[in-house]
């Protein structure tokens, strides 16, 4: 349903209306948008903490520049609901993140004002980059490109990477640098720390002008005075004023810190910015959660807060979920404390992803031995292997979609050196609701070429559980355990630990008919079309394989002698995963069985929930039902 | 055949001989170091300008610290020959980057001096964090942790990611900054240009002292002047000087720069180094190809120069190369310019491969059409992938193993936006001498599961101008054409542009008995093993599919129709590759043939020289020649 919106809002349909209001009323449309915000999310749950933070600045920036023409580009984007709302998408937000709604990130099918699809962190300084030397090499001198970056972003190597390019080209270009201190927990590392410094200092702000006035002369304090300013005069003018900030370093232009809820402030300074050519930073301070008590207070929690009262801000928790089966990502946080009771060896790394993969939990009871390396995959991975060769027992977690950002140092540091790294990749396969850019739907296919690397996942969270166990056993070498979103299947998941041999699957249940081979936790849709196949009068057998490589050739061996016909189901792309190596094993084999792959097809999955998406995938028990059916009638 | 060495040198076998010798014998051991370095290179070529700009540092290094104990990482470690030479390889060092002789890098496997494996850029930093972190945890305070990392791999994005991580750690770690100022080409970015800022400044060496002495007010100017330096006094104390560098800033301790040819004053800093604790940084400057006149006049050139005469330095030019055919980069290199010259939307991006790739070329004609990035993956196809938003038609020039750099770029900023971005994948498949971390053979495998993307790889040089002819027309969206090292088929091979029908494969060869099919250059073994199959009697056909995807399913109908037996051929893994296509092809439309999958197996392939490789890998004519015998015999 559409909600209701304030007077100024309702008015609203492109920047082009935006344009029409009084500065002065700018403050008033904020808290219309911040309504309907909060209003939105409380019953759809969203991105809600990055996205109030920015509500100003989104208006700001709409007001004075002329987008679409000028290219806006939100890093990571799940700040952009304020944009979403300028920019003609109001009166669908409240179908944000849905089937056949509208993205929860920019998506530049979706509006000409998305001038580049994000999901991803730190991308947006390079994309804007290319787009103003495209416009140099066009003769677009009008054009603007900005760059919203956030400071947690701005930890990811690739910012730097941009920046570094940029610092030496003409390209007019502005980074507005979002400061909150946060990204999804406490943003971490020493340039956040520089940040908090340059922020804090009561001397930085004037700083310059207060110098270089010194140095002009008109000082109060005498000739004697210029002598000592003259003494360091050039070097101070040439280095320490120059490069006195991090970004001046890189020849960036530096402008703030300023109030990042002061609109009509912002909506002056960024008039003024458009007529500075070359790259320029304006370092905006945000508080995240902004204008919602608790969401400011808890800034973690409201992240994306699930629902929630718009009025008291009270998380609504849905009463099934106390005796749902817990979260994966739970089983996780409180098996590798277990296990590091045990084994003082191991240690926690998460790039930023701290409280999404409950490595909170650890980090509460033993600090020392939980690292959260900043936004910074390729780090993490290399981190860890550095401490592997010192005979640690780094458990890394990364979001599967974000391993992608880690696959170098995943072959070049961890694989090829053979070192005893644990990959936990939470978010294995479809996420649902956060869509195309966070399906972590790759990591088997491109994980199954590596050398050298174990590649594990489980059907459910004692499998999980006697995984991490088994990986944690000593010269287990490179392994890669992933598992997905979302909740398990048991409640009384702590069981004692049991060693998992390595490449063996097991035998779910028996069948003469057909088999279903399945590795992970879609393996559970497995089970109940077996059942609903069993009443049908299919007799279908189930084998999980717990290991996508080494993959359990005898019990290939078994299944291909005995089976005509075998459906594979995987969590993942069906190009080059688990429905791949079994192809590949029965044409090594020489078997003459026929494989039907099931999983997710060669295209781009969007938003939805994760069992509309199955469905859409052909993947979810009516999908295997449906298959083994026509199997079954054909043979 | 084993070098003479020089008499300091030859009696060191180990880091303990070293420190024998009295500092100032260390010039001379450097000399014969040197000379040694060159002499070998000069018959078996390597990266000589890197390591010979690092002499005086390897020996200092080694001269202060308790290697293997305390934790030497070179970054890519190219620069590391006199190290190697140091530690027990000076015997084996002519058979460096040979097959069965010892890496071009350093290698876990290979000494217990190789603290942790390189090839690739900028990951020291991480690994030697990961140790110092583990020294901490183990309350191993003694121990040191040495990273050395050039100038060109500072503009990474990971050594920042790491830097940022290190910054707020106590961790031991000292990080050497090697600075000459280029990475194979000319170093790029504002990162360079600040380093040489703060280097050239005649102020700034010294700035620190003098301003802490004007401030502590033991100055000729009285007391007007300290009221001045009281004036910005906090302010200069807390955040300019504090923050005046940018490592500074990131909250390491900043020493340099220092003249990195000095052996004696490095040991002596090395050893006032040590005993500082937390982060520090050491700038050293440094010159490629330092103490050889002519390497150090040019740089580029003398990166990896072939054989050359130790004495003049002139480059010996293998006389037979002049009627070879020409090398696939320099067919890449000339041909972008052709299309540039047709087409003005086309841009040409590396990450500092300039002349690695030939995009050197299309520099000098057309400098502002040319990006060179920096050692910067990510961000070139993000960047990439900005300017093809604006319409422009970038080809992004990565060798095929850095390309696992840029993964998570390739899915999420081009391939799921389906833009029109050209990925050239240099250095494709096995590429010799450079071993296990250059190998590019998981492209293929790790390609093929991103939906959208077209891959192609062409099986000469004709093929490879012809795909990038097809590659930049209209609407092709995201597209890799993949080529090997080395040198193509053919002199004759500036034939006028034909647009290859997307997802094509052709008929070299017809036959009755057996089937070949092969993508890319490797394809070329397959060529001349149906001719030696022929001369068997055994009637082989041979197919070039040209594209892994879309793959050409008419093609395949034909040939499976045909078939019962059918060997692939690809230069790289088996794992997930063409072989794996043509296998589910298979299993997907139900023909009974059976495949015999050749490439490179799963597993790390080290150094040596492609046919030596190719050979192992059983990919080379005779392995072909005898698979297909083999099946011939049983059929």
């Amino acid at each position: 349903m559409v909600p209701n919106q304030g007077e100024l809002l309702s008015k609203i349909y492109s920047p082009a209306d935006l344009k029409k209001l009084k500065d002065t009323d700018l403050p008033r449309l904020c808290e219309e948008i911040r309504q309907l915000i909060i209003e939105v999310t409380s019953t759809n749950p969203g991105h809600l903490g990055a996205s109030l933070g920015v509500v100003e600045l989104s208006v700001a920036i709409h007001y004075v520049f002329n987008t679409p023409y000028d290219k806006l580009i939100w890093d990571v984007g799940h700040q952009a609901y304020a944009h979403k709302i300028l920019t003609g998408r109001k009166d669908i937000f409240h179908l944000n993140r849905m089937l056949e709604g509208i993205s929860g990130f920019p998506k530049m099918t979706e509006s000409e004002y998305d001038a580049f699809g994000v999901g991803h962190s730190s991308t947006s300084i390079s994309a804007a980059l290319g787009m103003a030397i495209a416009s140099q090499l066009l003769n677009d001198n009008k054009r603007q490109h900005i760059a919203v970056i956030g400071d947690g972003s701005m930890t990811s190597g690739q910012a730097f990477e941009a920046i570094n390019n940029a610092g030496v080209s003409k390209a007019n270009l502005l980074v507005i640098l979002n400061d909150n201190g946060i990204a999804i927990d406490k943003n971490v590392g020493a340039f956040k720390e520089y940040l908090t410094d340059i922020t804090t200092s009561r001397f930085y702000n004037r700083l310059k002008d207060k110098v270089w006035n010194l140095m002009g002369g008109n000082t109060r304090y005498g000739k004697n005075s210029r002598a000592v300013v003259r003494q360091i005069g050039n070097a101070v003018k040439h280095t320490l004023l120059k490069k006195s900030n991090l970004f001046e370093a890189y020849n960036f232009r530096y402008f703030g810190p300023v109030d990042g809820h002061d609109v009509v402030h912002l909506t002056k300074l960024l008039s003024d910015m458009k007529n500075i050519t070359g790259p320029k930073l304006l370092h905006v301070i945000t508080t995240k959660g902004k204008g919602f008590t608790v969401a400011e207070k808890n800034q973690t929690k409201f992240h994306a807060p699930g629902i929630f009262n718009p009025d008291t801000g009270e998380i609504i928790e849905d009463k099934k979920c106390k005796t749902l089966p817990p979260k994966y990502q739970i089983v996780f946080g409180k098996t590798i404390i277990e296990l590091a009771e045990q084994n003082p060896k191991i240690v926690g790394i998460t790039p930023a992803m701290l409280s999404g993969c409950s490595l909170n939990l650890m980090m509460a009871k033993m600090p020392a031995r939980v690292f959260d390396v900043g936004i910074a995959e390729q780090h993490s991975v290399t981190f860890s292997a550095g401490l592997a060769t010192r005979g640690m027992v780094p458990f890394c977690n990364i979001y599967s979609s974000f391993m992608q950002r880690a696959y170098d140092q995943v072959i070049h540091d961890v694989a090829l050196q053979n070192l005893n790294v644990i990959f936990c990749l939470d978010r294995g396969g479809i996420v649902g609701e956060d869509g195309a850019t966070h399906h972590g739907v790759y990591d088997l296919a491109y994980l199954r070429c590596v050398p050298n690397l174990t590649i594990a996942s489980p059907l459910n969270e004692v499998e999980l559980r006697n995984l991490m166990y088994t990986a944690q056993l000593e010269n287990m070498g490179p392994f890669a355990i992933r598992y997905p979103r979302g909740r398990g299947v048991s409640s009384d998941w702590k069981k004692p630990f049991e060693e998992i041999k390595i490449g063996t699957g097991q035998v779910i249940r028996e069948g003469n008919d057909l088999a279903i081979i399945s590795i992970g936790h879609i393996g559970n849709y497995a089970i109940e079309a077996c059942r609903q196949l069993a009443d049908l009068g299919i007799d279908t057998a189930h084998y999980d394989m717990r290991f996508l490589k080494p993959i359990d050739a005898k019990l290939l061996h078994t299944i291909c002698s005995k089976f005509k016909n075998v459906i594979t189901i995987e969590d993942g792309t069906i190009v080059g995963g688990l429905g791949s190596a079994v192809v590949e094993f029965i044409n090594d084999n020489n078997y003459n069985t026929t494989v039907k792959r099931l999983g997710v097809p060669d295209s781009f999955i969007e938003q939805g929930t994760v069992a509309e998406l199955h469905r859409i995938c052909g993947c979810d028990v009516e999908g295997i039902v449906g298959i083994a059916k026509e199997i079954h009638t054909q043979k």
